[in-house]
């Protein structure tokens, strides 16, 4: 049972998959694994998608070792799929057409840390917690927060985001250059450690969010921040989405730098609370973090709450104690496990979109009430601050009925974001899931010129194939 | 007399460049225009490198001109030029190769303005004056100052940032998306208004930076500010650069949220006292704004004090009152004419490299000792916060000793630069007069990933030829 996958690229023969295996067997020796326990656990589960898991995963522990991966595979033009953390959400890491998984767990070291420019190199393995446990003596972190502990790779190729984009930018206002494995087991370097530069075509953009399929990411140079003096919470409840949402506005408009600015609808906050044993009210909740000075944070609190107050906001609150942060945002960050246990058993599909924040009080409300129409249950959250929201919706995988609502709800989701001027993604990625939208999204032109980035950059097609760039039919 | 231009494609055929004239006549009557006068006005000027003239300039007033330009030129095999303002300082809109030059000065409207999603739609040939003016009754701006009045999509195309960027970031981070011309004369949509988009490969970024090498774009949707409650200025002298960069360092790395903070070394500060009548201590100089709430203003002024003090900074003040901080960024704006005014009847040239910023204070020291060692004289002024710096070189253009060490002083600037991990140029662009210089910044694999993609976008090599691109025997 699945959502469809319409872009299916043609499997490697049988016959060059077996000599790359040999090859790879007598370079890696224990390193490659061709079990299927192992090679299951590399293919996409957190989806509707099926999954397609890759003939082979090799555990890479240094560039070389990915530069000999996609030589032997280029040699026998069969797939090289890159893996992190596999918390990816629109089938990225699943190998449609078979070949060799790259698994970065080991490629996990911090290179260098650079406290004075703010930034570090790493190595694509590290994952976003060890390095805030690596940096936190150096009085810096890396602002980026997608909610699961994923790879900074992962996080690179999916242009990757989460709740503080809203201050610190995404993925992609956050990496300052990468060393990428191309076709022929060669590197490119796309940038310098200098913050900014006008020198050539913007390599390192191109490789962001490109979900591995025009290269291999094997080193990152991230931009880091100073840890804030001090950090407050904040939850305040509106009588509708409208009210949260004109507030969130209000506050970017007149330049409140809130650092995390969190959307949770009534259902949501229902799920909250029988989950994390709270006692919010149920109306739609807003969730707040201010960074700053002590005094910068007290100003900023109080005059959201001024703001706040002009919305039908009622009953804010502000914190700066750790304890009693972490107990309102751990509800926040245990929402999906909320969600799961609304209904035991049940298939849980995350989706998200964007739009123009004017729109998504709209947006919201009106996906509300397709819920309630299709008789589909979804709680929402938002990272509001960016127009961005996710729907986590709930469906019995054995009925076709609801399935089938279920694919009705979701691709009318992205329409209406479409037709708001937004996208039908603001942070997953299109990976297999998404591809069919992209064209209704940015035009066939659009399209042709990704076709011709990836044929320029990827002409033998191993890359991730299958991924981002649709079938010629669609 | 010039900077050697290594890179020079070849020209048109002349019976092709006759037929796009004439078809371009009859399609645009008098806003086709070939005079000597007009085509000279529209090559470079305002640099050191020769002036390449095009064959003729086409005056747009909107996408479907481009469009028609575009397919007539591509028929023939004809180079086609965007042109803003004409303010760019490496040789961007010069035409080696000849071709039609597209002037964007008529297509100058703002389209939209969406003040509570903190964006706007606009036409390239809008310039960042008119822009600001155009918004400031909605209580927005936008905030990348480059310094010249230069048009939008020229600062798309270069990447361009300034004075601001420390705080607002770089053209980079503040277009959401584009509308380009592609070599067909199609047009590609890069993305949507949603403030943030994991939807398939990031064409925006390419063509942010791309000179016009790629496509031309015609519409821009760019991010917007709230214009801040209050904003400071303040000076702090220093009796060193390096004092005036660790305060620096130390000010970021703690979060203050400076808006501006330019550093002017001391001959700078001399040449400006001159010019603008101040009585400046002739040592290096920070110059800084500040923007937020009445409150935040003062605390960021007074924590930035702290830190001056602990790096040898002396006689810091601090104003809101308007007319004190026009007078003091007054002098900051007027640089180029202070310098101009050291040397009458001198060439300047403005030239710009960006290193990590705890290797700043190295480099700026380094230059300043090799100007005195090749009897040079320039003026330094830098972007502080970002580590990008200028030097404006003056240079007896008709003395070809003094021309020669003013190359080999640049050419030592950017190697300095590149072997402390930075950039040959932070905010001016590669155009003509750096792509010498990319191979040894990003390496011969990087220069092929660009060479294949402007193959893929721009087969017929009609857009721009000659720039970013270096010839393939370099």
């Amino acid at each position: 049972m699945g959502t469809t996958i319409t872009n299916t690229p043609k499997r490697a023969e049988p016959k060059a998959v077996a000599a790359v295996v040999e090859k790879l067997a007598a370079r890696f020796g224990n390193r490659l694994v061709t079990s299927q326990a192992v090679r299951e656990q590399h293919a996409h589960t957190t989806t509707w998608l099926q999954s397609q898991p890759p003939d082979a995963v090799v555990f890479a522990q240094e560039t070389a070792d990915v530069q000999d991966v996609v030589r032997v595979c280029a040699a026998h033009g069969v797939p090289v799929i890159a893996f992190g953390t596999g918390t990816s959400l629109e089938g990225q890491v699943n190998a449609p057409a078979g070949g060799v998984c790259v698994d970065f767990r080991d490629m996990n070291k911090v290179l260098e840390v650079h406290a004075e420019d703010l930034d570090c190199v790493i190595q694509p393995g590290v994952t976003r917690k060890a390095l805030n446990e690596h940096l936190r003596d150096q009085g810096v972190f890396f602002p980026i927060d997608p909610g699961a502990d994923a790879s900074l790779g992962g996080m690179a190729s999916t242009r990757a985001s989460g709740t503080n984009a809203v201050r610190y930018g995404t993925m992609r206002e956050n990496v300052l250059a990468l060393k990428v494995v191309r076709g022929d087991g060669e590197i490119i370097n796309t940038g310098t450690r200098a913050k900014k530069s006008s020198a050539g075509y913007d390599l390192t953009h191109l490789f962001i969010g490109a979900e591995g399929t025009l290269g291999i990411i094997t080193e990152l140079t991230i931009r880091l921040r100073g840890i804030p003096e001090t950090i407050a919470a904040a939850a305040c409840s509106f009588d509708s989405v409208r009210g949260a949402c004109q507030a969130t506005i209000m506050a970017i408009q007149t330049g409140i730098p809130v650092a995390r600015i969190e959307l949770l609808n009534a259902e949501q906050v229902k799920a909250c609370n029988s989950y994390s044993k709270l006692s919010l009210p149920e109306t739609p909740l807003l969730l707040l973090e201010f960074h700053g000075s002590e005094a910068d944070v007290a100003e900023q609190s109080k005059n959201f709450a001024e703001i706040a107050g002009e919305c039908g906001g009622g009953g804010f609150t502000w914190t700066t104690r750790p304890e009693d942060r972490t107990k309102l945002w751990q509800a926040r960050h245990d929402a999906y496990w909320a969600v799961k246990a609304l209904r035991p058993g049940a298939g849980v599909v995350a989706t998200d979109v964007c739009v123009p924040i004017s729109r998504l009080a709209d947006c919201v409300t009106e996906t509300e009430d397709d819920l309630k129409r299709l008789r589909l249950q979804s709680p929402i959250v938002g990272h509001v601050g960016d127009g961005n929201f996710h729907c986590s919706l709930l469906c019995d995988v054995d009925d076709a009925a609801e399935m089938a609502r279920g694919e009705e709800f979701m691709h009318r989701l992205v329409e209406r974001a479409q037709s708001m001027q937004g996208t039908c993604t603001g942070e997953h990625g299109i990976g297999q899931g998404k591809q069919k939208y992209l064209k209704g999204e940015l035009g066939a032109e659009a399209i042709d010129a990704m076709r011709a980035i990836k044929q320029a950059l990827d002409p033998k097609n191993i890359f991730n194939p299958g991924k981002i760039v649709p079938a010629p039919s669609e």
